[in-house]
């Protein structure tokens, strides 16, 4: 089991150089081509490839956050606190987004 | 510090009955949206709004990954292996996405 916060520290010690001369704009525009390119690995059913691009997705997620200094870890458990954070309930009971 | 695959469980036990029903393309088109809006929160320059857009991100992407029953914990670690995937560096040395 490993932190998401490792991952993102793990994204900042690869990748935090570049993504800083990048920045936010550039890191964002690379973020929307995986997840475009994920989309594409669906329609493909290759299993190996979608795998690969949920990796990159999420990679790409916790470079932009380094660049924004956002705690993927924190803000995520915060929001997501043991239930739906609309509804307060778990399972979900929203009647919204279907 | 919390485990992506416990944030990724924490999803299934709020959004998997709602996020099946959908299925993956409705799942991804929810994850699409989300990043649009993490993009304008990045615009608006409002730290609050844009921890909460990579928590929705984040989530739905989790969501997407249940749905197809890939673990991001483990696809994440096994691709970013402590190196640039490409390099084999860290940090990165690779010239390309600049």
């Amino acid at each position: 089991m490993a932190s998401l916060r490792e991952f993102q520290n793990l994204m900042a010690r690869i990748y935090l150089a570049k993504d800083s001369k990048r920045g936010p704009e550039g890191t964002y525009k690379w973020l929307k081509e995986e997840v475009d390119e994920l989309g594409e690995a669906m329609r493909e059913n290759d299993k190996e490839a979608l795998e690969d691009e949920f990796a990159d997705v999420i990679a790409w997620l916790a470079s932009l956050a380094n660049v924004l200094e956002v705690d993927l870890e924190n803000v995520a458990f915060k929001k997501y606190n043991n239930c739906c954070p609309k509804c307060r309930s778990i399972p979900c009971q929203c009647q919204c987004k279907p």
